[in-house]
């Protein structure tokens, strides 16, 4: 069930990295070898590549075509939160599914319908929706009630009738693990990816019990709490210690839920 | 009030200019110089920049850098509809607002409260908030009642008590022009950047009846109506000729309201 977020902040890296020619792939390929046996998806987030302009747009492009090359069978995710109306969405959608060739996109469903269903046209690529994120601000919008329910249970249902819906899974923050079970009611088979374990304080145990479905169904993220385990030189090493126990921790759940 | 959208698909621009080196930036710089008397903004919208890639990315550098060593004065607005988590957000901020220098980006409400404050730290820097929108699927989820009040109002309220908000302007669609009253008593001061005239069916007119305040207050923003005027080799002029009817159709209703 493991995501690694590959969010990759120059100041967090080892400084010696910093001398290279490309420190952000060398970086991210160093700590994909030492941890891709752990892990099911990677999640770049676009904003941490984008910060640095053509250069860091070169590091994205890099580290996706090395996953792919490298680890096919990997899922990929852009983390890119992105959402505009129709015409405008196809062209995100082509730019990181098709062109980039990520497997899916996180996408957010302030606008509606037109503007999702773009990204939902594309053979085994998915969009990944918004639903209740991590962050404090989820209580601003996604929790307020909205004609009798909270307005992350409408974009559930509402985005289920959207053509391609088979194609969409969801973002639900693992810092709201009580809010699983109710989702789990509207949207029982959906693929989960669930941010905000480790560094954000969310629990494992918890969001497993409540969030899992039948085939487990659920995307675990950790970013800084497996990328930057240190800045020193063994630090793909130690990536790869705190990715394989998260990944002994989720077997162990896994095992005792499916056997 | 006219802001030019830069919105450039290569399919629609003239085919000639794909011989070039990089016809994106050339197109852009014609629009631009043909147009700049008749515009206070100008908005390249990130998603068809992203399309191209690397490539794409460089096009919009030089783009806006062209705008701030040509024309400082004119208003510049990333349409990158970006948010997420506070430290990520602080990154898209970082990117559009500081490192390539727009005046403004246009930014998503719902992650709330932490995932927009980022935008609001930047001296003479706005960020533009989804409200209203101006497309179908506006109706899913911004026009539903919550708490007894519309999604959009409350994203209007409730952004108003975030710091820095005097940093803040909204997107309003143009082709929701009943609705612009009602988000005059919410907002009376706040600029308005609308979308959706021309192309989209908004009309001039009722937007700005219902949407000026006592200072005007409104971008109105035009892209595929005068960026594709003419896809032959008088692109340019073609321009120049509907931004200048449009912006005299603005300067008749300014002269109605304010002499």
């Amino acid at each position: 069930m493991l995501c690694v977020g590959l969010d990759v902040d120059l100041a967090k890296i080892p400084q010696y990295l910093l001398d290279g020619e490309d420190p952000i792939f060398t970086f991210n390929k160093a700590i994909i070898d030492a941890t891709h046996q752990y892990a099911v998806a990677y999640k770049p987030n676009t904003a941490f590549y984008e910060a640095h302009g053509l250069k860091g747009w070169q590091s994205l492009q890099k580290t996706i075509d090395y996953l792919n090359a490298e680890y096919p069978e990997i899922f990929t995710i852009a983390d890119a939160k992105r959402g505009d109306i129709g015409n405008t969405s196809r062209m995100y959608a082509k730019a990181f599914l098709e062109d980039m060739c990520f497997d899916s996109i996180t996408v957010a469903p302030y606008m509606g319908k037109d503007s999702v269903e773009p990204f939902l046209s594309f053979d085994e690529k998915y969009a990944i929706l918004l639903a209740l994120t991590s962050n404090a601000g989820a209580f601003d919008f996604q929790t307020k009630t909205s004609e009798d329910e909270e307005l992350y249970k409408k974009v559930l249902k509402t985005s289920q009738e959207w053509q391609g819906s088979d194609k969409l899974m969801y973002v639900v923050g693992a810092t709201k693990a009580e809010f699983f079970a109710q989702i789990r009611k509207i949207i029982p088979h959906a693929f989960l990816l669930v941010p905000g374990i480790g560094a954000q304080g969310g629990d494992l145990a918890s969001v497993c019990e409540f969030g899992m479905n039948d085939q487990a169904g659920l995307f675990i993220n950790s970013s800084r709490g497996i990328i930057y385990a240190s800045n020193g030189e063994d630090y793909a090493q130690a990536a790869a210690r705190e990715a394989g126990n998260l990944q002994a921790q989720m077997a162990q759940i896994l095992s005792a839920r499916f056997n």
